[in-house]
């Protein structure tokens, strides 16, 4: 029996630059049609830190050539253009694979915006990184134009955006139409497109960039999703990461697993999100598991072979 | 009884930049929900002309401060952002307009791809203007780049494009899905992005921006619509057009229309093709009828009030 699966894609399984894009996806496709394959209806989620940097940087030096004509591009813009740039090559590698199979489903990308909450704190904490690494006076260059940098572990200096928590996914009803009709869906490109509310029903572009993993669980939840997928570089997760007594888990309950981050056992902006957003998601019905592993997992993953489940 | 429309914006309906089209959508939304509530389903399909040169040339502009960082970015690249960036403007105010009048039908904006043949004689004389107004030194320097430019009517010179005839649009299922599932789809954005097929299935993108109005036609003769309405800056057609005895249509059968399209009576580039997209559709099947006419006349135009009637 097929189940509902949302992925969520890091940032390898795109590359950082168009070419790197348009290589990767070849590799992404097949990893997720292996699971389309068996049957499963699965809804793609994925990032764009570095896609949308680009795109913004592109923008900005667009307005800088003629600041009377251009001004500058809103990131929430930038992010609904980053889904458009990922999603184009995204598609066509997931709809080729399946044809090379004989597979004839339809694949789908859907705009996608996210409401944020106006009030998160957040948006008073920019942490987000986007773009490529900087060196130190293009990062002192940028900060004095009003954008918050940071160091970013010893590699570089880069643009750090707010990244607010999602709250619901604005296109759910389109998206739940599609997956019913069989189609595969790529759905909240760069964690979404962030709005929030003013006005009663009006949305406003936020300037910001949601995490993809809080939107991909948010997504799943609210598709009832059986499965959330989030491919990372690791096969399982682990504490003691990095040291002699290293330990690789296969299962998690959503309680052990918050223990481990209250023991600061996960890096920010890094694996803990990732944990954070398989437990909100494990731990919002049961039946539902979150699942962290490489891509080329993926298959043996969802058949318990490995990664790591977290679930009630 | 509704009908099912398919509905081509022209450039007024979407302003030439970001603030005049958040502006503009807003007009655009009002005429479009009309006929929404009026029971008919509408797909709404738009051209990208100033957009799309301008997203290329902020693409440019980022390949010129970093040649070795970025590589220029393909113009059917381009075209995709050009559908994030519209649709998402777009979607909200068809959303925003739906709400203020009661109505909870989903808006959605489909990443749309169409088909073009890599043989088509468009590729070998490029006619389409993208981008914005340029002098002649802007124009020059543009040309000894490798792209084509042309005067445009007197206005200043503009960089030019192939424009290829659509064949067919690859995401046909996800918008008839859609529609049937009661969602106002926005599709065809740009004209589609233009891709054409190579070993067997594979889609490459095509250095090309479809007109709106042929790929407008296509979809609609493909989903079977009732009416395709291509809106403009006239409340209706008319020959002798600039003249004393200038004489305006309310009704053209197909074959009337190609007399005065081969007498000349349309000029190139601006009301020829509306016509020409127009015949096609009208000539496709009995009972289909295209529709020119104002944007704010759409509703009296379908209620058959005013705008040109083509239909057998």
């Amino acid at each position: 029996m097929g189940k509902r699966i949302v992925i969520a894609l890091g940032g390898n399984a795109l590359g950082k630059n168009l070419p790197e894009q348009m290589q990767a996806v070849k590799t992404t496709a097949k990893a997720i049609v292996d699971l389309i394959e068996e049957g499963h209806e699965v809804i793609v989620a994925h990032g764009n830190g570095p896609q949308v940097g680009m795109i913004q940087n592109a923008m900005a030096a667009l307005t800088r050539s003629d600041p009377e004509k251009y001004i500058l591009c809103p990131l929430s813009v930038c992010v609904a253009m980053s889904q458009g740039y990922i999603g184009y090559d995204l598609q066509n590698a997931l709809r080729e694979e399946m044809l090379d199979r004989g597979m004839t489903k339809g694949v789908t990308t859907v705009l996608t915006q996210v409401e944020v909450d106006p009030k998160d704190p957040a948006f008073r904490h920019p942490t987000k990184p986007i773009g490529a690494f900087m060196t130190k006076e293009e990062a002192k260059k940028l900060s004095q134009q009003g954008c918050a940098v940071i160091e970013d572990a010893g590699r570089g200096y880069r643009r750090v955006v707010a990244s607010p928590r999602p709250q619901s996914i604005v296109e759910l009803d389109t998206i739940k139409a599609l997956v019913e009709a069989g189609q595969v869906v790529i759905a909240c490109g760069g964690g979404g497109v962030p709005v929030f509310k003013t006005n009663g029903h009006h949305l406003k572009g936020a300037a910001a960039v949601i995490d993809k993993d809080f939107a991909s669980s948010k997504l799943a939840q609210q598709l009832d999703a059986d499965c959330l997928i989030i491919l990372t570089a690791v096969e399982k997760v682990a504490i003691h990461y990095g040291k002699p007594d290293v330990r690789w888990l296969s299962e998690l309950t959503p309680e052990k697993a918050q223990e481990y981050i209250e023991a600061g056992e996960f890096a920010p902006g890094s694996m803990l999100p990732k944990v954070q957003a398989a437990v909100e998601f494990a731990q919002s019905k049961p039946g539902r598991t979150a699942l962290i592993t490489l891509l080329e997992k993926a298959k043996d993953g969802v058949a318990g072979k490995t990664g790591t489940h977290i679930h009630r």
